[in-house]
This record gives structure tokens, C-alpha cells and sequence, in this order.
């Protein structure tokens, strides 16, 4: 059995931190993907048949525009930009053509809206692979998270011979905001998958820990409200004004009071409000960016009927249109025991490695989505954390991450599926 | 013909004053009022006759069968108060018998709830003729308007050779709170009036001023709500309950926030809230007493249209119950000149009055609604100021007004009904 | 060692059942409890040796006065009431003249503002004990804590040669709303003992069951805000007045926004707000009656930090002069293991219970307050539940409980005190 | 005495038609009017001696930079730059050197940020003298109000030997916001004035109609209100967060609640709120622009006195810094009748006008800040209305006036000049 090769997982991840793309956007990181599944001999789906265009949250059209524009410019094939038709990530699909079940790999490959740190002990910048995009950077690791999906595929390909059953490996698109799983999910790829796989570098863990429990994933649901009024003169006659910052103003009011859950965690946040063009006209636009979470499905539904009232409620109260959406959303999860174990014995064969019964997650994480579907159709899931020592926290301009941490994760993978898949 | 008598009238007013009685429970008043006019041989409508049930506003049931209680402890006869069958007030016609113009003259029955003050000063209890019902005064000196009613009816009786045509003379219930006039014009007995005179004693002129035309009555519409939720342990469950306390305060912040109107002066105030049972029970309960004012009637109404509208939205946010409820409403009033000059003519026969051609009211009087229908059916209307010293102002516990201008009044009104009614 | 006499707790119970008294109030049961317990023989000490003034909280001039006359009346001797000097609750102090621990025993006396129910199949009706006293009644299971603390007592003088050490049994006022324990740890009457023990009847448990460490007390504080501002007739001069009403519905909003806590469980409700006198009056006075809790006493403290604030920056908002005041408070609590395990034992001895060993109690009880004082003092405390089956839940008119469950809990402070104190 | 050359003031006018430049960043238009006004051989003063600026309101650094930037670029000298120190507007001074009054006459240059309508038709399309800088456009007049003030200016020079006393011209800054005037005036340039004169072109008067005595200027203080709390991470611990939005959205909805004022027209707006950065952070940040009116000072003053107790409040309320910054302000005014008459003779003298004697204003305007001054002073003011028809209301991207109007304004102007100075 061929070894996991660390160069090249850290080759491909330098290489995808170059061009980070934000949610929706990532058509030059799903055109580089399919390149490479599809060269390695894979077939791969892509656009409408991996994302159901329904289910999609939170795409702006101008940011969709600049990524395709952006993917022009650097020579992404027609043909591959024709075959997304709009919609990033994609599904390589490995098929042993034994009999065997169908196991689901889950990675992320979106980047975040962080303007990665110019310091020239920034690996990145000494290392030379920096984002070559303004206001962009891979600083969550998704670029680990591809390279992670491009080392197991190459392994399944160089050891086809000894396994049975099939592995779908999906590349989802715009899980920052909890947006693309739910598409993904509704395109029906992952319902057929006896089993789900899905995992997280860093976050709650340093090198050397595997929690094989994460627990205390935060359902949630984003939303935003928009409030359309009517403008007046604030001096002549602003009584023919419809109030929209009023409005915004008053639901954010009532959405911070929503009652406590006597049964476990709530949240609810407005962070962002924006209303009103100039300060003396009454204003004929509001908007606020809300999310909720739970504990559960439940509290997370109850915190959601009472934004989705209340939005309704002020719009009445002050004669409004108004226009919801909801931009994104992540539900809980409870691992199976039976992967826990099979996760537990392949860890303990790794001396370095410790295992880590059980460790709260304590954020949103929309892999839960595509976890509890596979779950739903009588399939089994796990979404475990690899450790990784960290040079700052997620989401901050000096994140990065240990590389041989890629490999670690490509071998807790592997081993995962020779004791699925082997016969 | 004959002189009007000051000390029946003092009598009369002084008799009342004893006897103080809340809107919509004036049964005794009713009864006096009754027996003295069809004393003096007028016929008396009364009850639904000259009320319209269905415009009834603001009226308590356990304030009514308190006043009806009372009555009947103080000998009122079981006859009469059928006849009333719940509801107050009266009207006596007086008819020449010859042709001639109708004319409708209105005066206010009710009390207002403050307790009489105590000081041996206080001329009704120098006097000896305080308020015998605790937190019941006569402190608007309605009880002078009745009395000035009833000498006018004892003049047209003794005078009735001369005159022609009809006068018909409303005894009003619940003017406190602007909502008697409504159901009373509702009943269809001005629709026939050619001339409409309403007058107030006091207020806004002192002893020899007559204000000719007082302008800026104030449009309003009284308003209570009340919000039903569900209640539920603060502790344990908070959940579970809907907040009818969040609601009604919400409620308030926004009807509090409705814009000015361009086109002149509105009011809005809130001026009571009630919700929540205790402290540790998420309130099932709650509610606001609510009312609004225009300059004019479009003023008004757009102020009624939102909080009407807000009312409903937060029911709506907290998933509420909603009870509306209008308590009463009065409109605003132009004198006619025809009825501004009459006067004028009049008051210019008395040296000892001076004539005020125009003053601000600036406050609500329901008046307006019967002087209004009468306008609108073709008549003309007028409503005065008589003015009159006081020692205290109107709705305060030492409130009381020089006496001699009762007779004033009488005199008043009757130059008029000459020059309106001798041929 | 003579046995526990049912009859007589149940005789006791009833007739403190006939007499409930809203906590501050209770100076019937307190004379009745120290003549009892003067008549046993023991020493009692009562009011300000058992209550320090200072930290007296939500105590109403009208309902202590209300509660002073009815004792007048019923006979209670002056000497009595004097010695109270106002301030209810009494301890009485067993002393064995024998070196030993001191052990603190707490039962609560007051009652609730419920109206008993009239069913002539509620036993208080149908055995003729229902409460003399219109609205008030002892429907949480005071009046059997008091005939439990009344029957230790007579088994402690009975005992007295088996034992060593000190027994103070505390007689509780005005737990509802978490008022009495306060003061009465701020006496220092505590701080000497090496145990504190105690407990609820019914609540969480049904018959049999005995909870021995009932987790999750919530912390909690009462507050009652008044805010004041001026008054202005709402159509004349809106703008001369300072809105009361304004300001307690934005701190009923404020509050009710304030955030979870990322710690731990939290709460907040406006139990009852009350503001305005009458419609066309621009409010000057206004309340709100508040509670927080917090799952620790950092939560609680953050909660309560909070609304001090909010309740201030709106009297500054609305120009309004405020008055706080905390009326009750409650902290959390954690049972100590050796108590845990005596009452384990004692509970193993009776063969018809069953030792439930964790169960939530999920709400606020001030007998913490002395549980804690006794602990950082360095001793040991525990409060348990005696399970008894209810009639209907705590604080409803059909509340009842299981009177056998009497005696069981007397046999369980028994057994408790023989481990402890026989040598 | 020379005539009125209106081919000159539309060339002056097409000229600074192109070069709109937004509030305190009029850099080339202040030195073009410098150089054109010296080069009359008139003196000129600027920068820090006519702008106080203690007094400044509402001075973007980044405008300013821009503007200077672009002053640079279009080849204004540096000496010129030097001597406005970075403030924009000058005044321009004419001695007649022989005894007579001090005539104060105000123009002011700012333009507003609308981009001007691209239609053909257009008059600056067609014209070929349209706006050179985008989202930039005089569609307010203050191009042609400069035109007038030049044209003035001119005349002065050439008909100096007729002329006693001194006329100093005023070209002020910023109108747009009301920000200019204020730190004019109180740089002290008009307190020797005897006479004050001011006019808007167009507005509320159509070409022929020239409106004497303009009423209803409202008094107004604009505000910016900034709030500072501190993020948090609204999953994992909302509680460390200090909520700005929360924050903004009370202040927004306290301040539309203030009330209304007994005695005259009153109006509050919040034209504008941003708050918060991300959905999923607790926001640190939060801003609200306010402005508020009053039918004459008392009244904005209880306005402006009502926003800041509330913005202070709301800031105590949720632990938040604030900044409060007066971002604008203009005055009531009342016209002197001795200007009123003197200008009522001279429309008198053209046949092709219309006097109107008055007509509301309703709107804010900051010369009323210059003029008020001047009578504070002992001096007489005046504002008028020059009508002039319009292609489109002010501030739309259509505006256009009738350039015809241009020599009407300054023939006004020098009648009234020769009627005050001229001996």
C-alpha cells in the first residue's frame, strides 16, 4: 500500500492559499479540482448536478460575477465554467466496482473576508504562497481541507485493487455563513452514502489530539430582513414617509428580547443594521442581519418562528414591505458509536496521536447537514476535529496551520475507510 | 315675559351638585332631570330613544350597575329606570305648536372622579352642598350646564305664545371622555336641528367675557388595547409563555414614535399601562390607554390609523391576542357666522359683558360631534364660552364657579331663541 | 426513645393552615410558634436578635400594619408583639448542655396571596382547616415545614440526655419572593454552626422518594424600579411633562434584550408593570417589577449589573429620577458530600423510601442564603425534598399535600441529628 | 451708472456650473472667486480669517483631502492654498472710502452630491457646461448665487464714486447641512454690519415673483451620535460583548418618541443608522444622524436638549462610549421691516415683477445664523426669495433655473445698495 505523501498535500494546499475565493465565488478553486480528481482519472459532477439551485442561500449576484470574471482572466476552459453554470464545488466519485458501501468525505473550500497579515514571518509570506487576492484569505484552512480530499483520492486510485464499495468525495462550496451544505444536500448526492465522514484542522485542538466526539453543535439559522418604506422630506412633510429605520430599529428591539428557552442554549444576534440615506429624509430602506442558534433543532426553530414573527409584526406596525431571506443554516449532530469506535481504533494505532473522548464544539458547522441527511436515510456519520497547532485563531489575519497535520488527517482518513472498505 | 330666576337656578345646580354621578351611570341625574321637565309639562325621551346603543363607547359594566344600584337605594323608580334600560341621559321637547325652526340646545350630565376637598371655605361645604359620593365631584361644572338646561325649559314654557317652531333640549351623559355625543347623534335626533347651540361655562373666560367663537378643538380618538398572551414560569419555562407586557410596551415605543404631520398640530399619548400579575410569571395580561388628537380631522385620523395599525403589528411580533377599543372621540368645530352674529347681537344688549370675538379651546369636547350633524344635515352650529370666575381649575378638588352666571347663560341662550324662534 | 406522633404534627399543621400570613407579616405564627416553643421549654429568640433590619427587603408599610392589627385582635399579647418589635420569624435554641456540634435547622412560615378553593372535597374544607383569611393561603407547604420544625422540637427536649451539642431551629419569615433568609444571615445567628440542614416538601418528588441533592438552585435577585417624572396635560403642554411611562416600557425592552450568557444558563422577566394615571395625562409615575437569575452568581451578578444599568441610562434618557430596590435574593447551592451521604444512610434505615440521588430543582429558594453563610464559615450544609404526593401543584388554590409525609420528615431530621449529635 | 451685463453672470455661472465642489471641500472655487474678486482690484480675506474654526462643523478629513488633492491637480496655486489653511470660503471687502453703513451680502458655493442627468436636453448638456466631476452637481443654485455675488461686485468697482459706507460680500462655505454659516459669524466679519442681505435663487417662487419677507425658517441642529461597545462572538460568549446596535436602534426609536411640543411645530428625524460588522459578532459599533426642528429656538432647543440626555442615556444604559457631534445648525429669523419696505420699492420699480409679500419657507437655511447675527449686532436683516422657474426641484439631477433670473437678483441687490449707501 502506497504512503501518504506530505510534499505533495503541502504543494497542493500552498497552491490553493494563493487564490482564496469567498462563498459562491470559488470557480477557479472548483475549476482546479476537477482538473486534478478528473486527471487522476475520477469521474467528477459539478454545477446543477451536485447543487440544487433551489436550496441556495446567501449568493450575491455581484460576487458570483467577480469570481467567474476573476476565473475568466486566469484561463478557467469555457467548457468547465459552462458545466458549473454558476454554481461552485463539485463531487468526485471513486468507484471500486466491488460490492462494498458508499462512504461520503465531506471538505470545505471556501476562504474568508480577511486581508491575510504582511509580516515576513507569516509562512505564507516567507514560504511564498500568500493570497494573491486582496481582502481574501484561506484563514479558517480550507485549503487544508482540499489538499486533505485530493491525498485520500489519490490514495483510493493507487489502492483500488484491495478495496469494495464506492467514495464520494464532495468539495462543498460556501460553508462559511452555513450556506452550501443544505444545496449539496438537497441535490440528493449523499442518500445513498452508508456512511459520512467529515472533519475540521485546528479549532478546538492542538497537534497530537483527535477529538472523536465534538459535541454542542450550534443549530442555527441566518437571516436577512429587508424593510421597504417610502422616503419623505423629514421637515415638510414627513408624515407621507413610511418609517424603514424605524422599522429595522424596532425589530431588532423585539428580536434581542425573544425569551430565553427553558429547555437549553438560545442566541440571537443582529450584527449588522444598515437604514436610511441621508439624515434628512425619512427613511425608505432598513435591513438587519440576524442569526439564531439552539441547543437542538427545536430551541433553534423556536428562536426562528419568533424572528419570522416578529420581521412580520414591525412590518405591519409600520406599514412596510418586506423581503426575508434566509442566508444560511446548520443544524446539531450526534456522532454514531459505531464510527466513534472505528475512529478510536484506527487513532490508537498512531502512538502520537491521543484520543479525545469528548470536547464541545460550541459553534455552527454546516457539515451537520449533509451528517444528519446520510443519518436520516439509515446511513452513519462522524464529524471529528484533527489537532493542529495554530500561529492565531481561526479567522484572524495570522492564522496557519501545522502542514504535517494534512498528512496525519489523510491517515486517519484511510485508515477509516481499509476498515470500511476492505473486505 | 318673565325674568329668569337666579335662585332656582342655584337650587337646582346646587341639588345636582350633591348628587355626582361617573359617565354612563347617571341613572338618579337622569331621573331628576326627567321628573323636573315633564313637571313642567315637556315630553322627555329618553334610553334608546335618544341613545344608539351600538356607538356606545367606554361604558363599564360594573359602573353602570353601581349607578343603577344606587339609584334604586335612593328611591328612583323602577318605571323610569326601565325606560332608561341601561343607558343615561335625555332629551325634552319643547314644541310651540307653530311653524318655525328646530333648534337643539346641549348640555353635559356627568361628573369627573376626584374627591370634593374637605376645606370649610369650599363654598359646597360652606354652602352645604358638597358631593355625597366619595371620589365623585361635579368638578366641570356640568351641573351648572343641567341647571341653566332647566331654566331655559321652565322660560320656553312660560313663554311658549310667543315663540314658534321647536326646541329640543339634549341632556348629554358622558361627556368626560368624549363619548356620549356619538351614540346620542347616532340615535338620528338632531338630524332634523336647523340651528345647534352647546356652551361651556368657565374654562377659558373669566366672569363678563363671552368667547363669540372659540377656535382649535382638537380632533381625538380615545383608545384602549388589550393584549392576551400566555402565561409560564420565568424560571423554568419561560419559553412557553407569550408576552403580553413585552407587547404592550413595545406597543407604547412605538405609538409613542409616530411621526409629526406637515400639515399641522397632532398629539399622541399613552397615558396608561397595565400588564403582568407577578414578578415571576411571564405576563399573560396586558394594557394601554391610548389617545390621539388632530387639528383636524385628517390630522387625526392619520394618527388613528397607526396606532390602530402598531397595535395590530405587535400583536402580531408576539403572537397576541388583540382587543381594540374605542373609548371616545370628539371632532373639531367652525362656528357658523350667521349663529357668531346672532350672538354678537346679543351679547352686545348686556353692558356688563364683553364680547370676545375668537379664542383658543385648544382642548376636545364632544359638542363638536352633535354640532358637526347637524352641519352636515344642512343646519348651522355654534358652541360658546360663558365666562365665569373659578376658584380652582376645572377637574380639581376645589373647582367651583361663580354662580350669578348661570342665570348669564339662560339669558344668553334665551336672546338667542328669541331672535331665532319670535316672529 | 419515644416515637414520632403524627396526629400531632398533623394537628399543628391544620391550625397553622387556618391562619396564613403574607411574609413580614406573620405575627400570629410567630407568637403562636414561640409560645409553643417557650412552652416545650426552650429558649427562643425573636425579632431583631433574628433579623438584622438593615437587610429586611420587601417588606410593605400596609401589609406589616395589616398584619400588626389582625394579631391585636386575635389576642396576641403586647409583650409579644413588642419583643418582635416589627420584624417577624423566631429561633429556638436546644441546648444540651453537652459538648457537641451545632446544628442549624430552617423551616419557612409565611404563606401565598391565593384565594383557597371553595370545593367541598378539598380536604382543607371538607376537615375544616381552610384559611380563615380572604386571598391568603398556605399553599406551598409552609405550614407543614412548621409543623416538622414543631415536632423536631419536642423530640430534641424528649432526646435531650442522648445528645451533645446545639440544635437552633430557624423559623423562617417571608420566603416567598426570597426575602427572609437575608436578614436572618446577616443576624449572624448562623455563623456558630457546624450544620445546616434543610428541605421542601412535595415539589420535584412524589411519596416515597427523598431527593438528597437537588442541583441547579438558581441564583436570582427581585428588583422593583420606580421611576419619576411630571406630569402635563397631553394636548396642551405635552412637552412640560417627563414621561414615566416612556421610561419603564424602554427599560422593560432594554432589559428583556440583555444577552444570554455564554457561561451558563440565565433569566430575565418583567413580572408587572404599572405606569400612568389617566389617558390624557402624560405620565409621571411608573414601575416595573424585575427579576434576574443566573444558573451561578456570576451569571446572576452580570444579570443584575445589567438592569441596575439599563434602569438608570433610562431615567437619564427620560430625565426621570429613579428608585431602586432589591426585594428578594436567592443564591445557588451545592450540598456537601459527608451530608449527602449521613442522609443516604438515614434514608437506607426506611425501607418504604427510595434516595433519589440528583434531580433538578430549577428554581429559586433563599434558604441558600443561610446554606452558604454556613458554609463559608467552614461548616457542612444540605436542603433536600421530602417527596409527598400533591393535590394540585405549589401555589394553586387546590394545592394540598400528603400529611403522612409529616412524620417521614421529622423521622429523617431525626435520624439525620442522631448521627450527628449522639455521642 | 452702468448697466447689468447678464452675458457675463451666465459665463460665471456655466463656469462654476462645471466644477461642483461638496462642503469644506471648495478649494478651487474659493480660488477662482479669490482671484476674480482681486482681480476687480477689491480686497479679499480668507481661511482662518472669516471661518472660526472652533466653529466647524461637519468637516470630513477625507473630503477635504480630496478636494485639496484636486485643487492641486487643477493648478490652484500653492500660495492660495496656503492662505485658506484648509478652510474654504472668503469674503471680499469694497470701501467706498467716504462715511455711510456696512452692508453684509451673502452667496454660498457649496454644491450637492447628486450626479447630474446625462439627457441630452439638459441645458448643461446642450449647453456643454455640465458637471465635470461625478456624483458631484450645483443643482441647488449656489452656482448662480455666486454669479450674482460677482456681478455685485463689479458694479461696486464701477460705480464706486456715487457710493458711501462698505459692502462686504460674503461667499460661505458649506451650506448644504447647515454648517457653514456658524463659524462665519463667529469669526466676528459681520458684527460691524448695519445691514444684512441674503436671497435664494428659485425655491418657493416661480420667474416674475419676488417673495419680500419668506416665513417659517425652522430651527435646526443636526447631530451625529457614535456609539463604541465591544465585539464579542455572538455563539460563544455574547455576554463580554457591549452591544453598539442595541445601542443605536433605543437611541433611534427613544428619540422618534419625544414628544411633541405645546407650542408650535417641532420635527425629529434619524435619517441614518449603521451598526455592526458581521452577523455572527456582537456589534462594537453603532451610528446614528439625527437632525432635529423647531418652529423657533425654544422649541429646537427642547428637541436638541431631549437627543442628547437620550443619546447619553442609551449609552449608560448598554456600557457604551459615546461621541456626539453637532454636524449642523441654522436658526429661525424675522425680517427687518425697514428692509422689507426698502425692497418692496425697489420690485416696485422693475413692472416685469411680483411682489409677494409672504410665503412659508419651511425649511432650514443657515444665512438665518449670519442675519440673526447682525441684528444681535443692532443691525437689519433681510432674506428674499428671487423666483425663478425650474426644470426640476432643487437637489434633483434635472435642477436647471431660469439664468434670465441672474440679472433680476443683482439688479435687486444695487437697487437696494443705491437706496442705502448712495448719499
Amino acid at each position: 500500500m502506497s504512503t501518504i505523501d506530505l510534499s505533495q498535500l503541502v504543494t497542493w494546499r500552498r497552491e490553493l492559499h494563493r487564490f482564496p475565493e469567498i462563498g459562491w465565488s470559488e470557480f477557479t478553486t472548483t475549476a482546479r479540482l476537477i482538473t486534478e480528481l478528473r486527471g487522476m482519472g475520477l469521474e467528477v459532477l459539478a454545477g446543477p448536478n451536485v447543487i440544487n439551485r433551489e436550496f441556495v442561500r446567501g449568493r450575491k449576484a455581484d460576487v458570483v460575477e467577480r469570481g467567474l470574471a476573476l476565473a475568466q482572466e486566469r484561463g478557467i476552459s469555457q467548457a468547465l465554467l459552462d458545466e458549473m453554470d454558476g454554481l461552485t464545488g463539485c463531487m468526485a466519485v471513486f468507484d471500486s466496482g466491488k460490492p462494498g458501501p458508499t462512504v461520503a468525505l465531506r471538505f470545505d473550500i471556501d476562504c474568508v473576508a480577511v486581508q491575510e497579515c504582511a509580516a515576513g514571518d507569516h509562512i505564507p509570506n516567507s514560504g511564498d504562497f500568500a493570497s494573491k487576492s486582496a481582502g481574501l484569505m484561506h484563514a479558517c484552512g480550507h485549503d487544508g481541507h482540499m489538499s486533505i480530499g485530493l491525498g485520500i483520492a489519490k490514495w483510493l486510485v493507487e489502492n483500488s485493487r484491495s478495496l469494495g464499495g464506492k467514495v464520494k468525495l464532495l468539495f462543498q462550496p460556501a460553508e462559511e455563513g452555513v450556506r452550501g451544505a443544505r444545496p449539496m444536500a438537497e441535490s440528493g448526492i449523499v442518500d445513498d452514502a452508508d456512511y459520512f465522514l467529515g472533519m475540521h484542522i485546528g479549532f478546538i485542538a492542538k497537534t497530537g489530539e483527535i477529538v472523536l466526539n465534538p459535541n454542542n453543535f450550534l443549530c442555527t439559522t441566518k437571516y436577512d430582513f429587508r424593510f421597504y418604506g417610502a422616503p419623505a422630506h423629514a421637515g415638510a412633510e414627513p408624515h407621507i414617509g413610511r418609517n424603514a429605520l424605524a422599522g429595522a430599529c424596532h425589530a431588532a428591539t423585539q428580536m434581542l428580547g425573544i425569551s430565553r428557552h427553558g429547555k437549553g442554549m438560545s442566541r440571537i444576534n443582529v450584527g449588522v443594521i444598515r437604514a436610511g440615506e441621508g439624515r434628512n429624509v425619512v427613511p425608505a430602506y432598513g435591513e438587519i442581519q440576524v442569526e439564531v442558534r439552539g441547543e437542538d433543532e427545536s430551541i433553534n426553530t423556536f428562536m426562528a418562528e419568533q424572528v419570522e414573527r416578529m420581521a412580520k409584526g414591525v412590518a405591519q406596525s409600520f406599514d412596510l414591505r418586506l423581503e426575508s431571506e434566509v442566508m444560511g443554516e446548520a443544524v446539531d449532530l450526534r456522532n454514531d458509536p459505531e464510527l466513534i469506535d472505528l475512529l478510536a481504533d484506527v487513532v490508537a494505532q498512531h502512538p502520537e496521536l491521543t484520543a479525545v473522548a469528548q470536547r464541545s464544539f460550541g459553534g455552527s458547522e454546516d457539515a451537520t447537514i449533509l451528517a444528519k441527511r446520510v443519518q436520516r436515510h439509515g446511513g452513519k456519520s462522524i464529524y471529528f476535529i484533527v489537532g493542529a497547532d495554530l500561529k492565531a485563531g481561526h479567522h484572524q489575519a495570522e492564522f496557519d496551520f501545522d502542514e504535517k497535520q494534512l498528512k496525519t488527517s489523510v491517515e486517519l482518513f484511510v485508515g477509516c475507510l481499509q476498515k470500511l472498505m476492505v473486505k
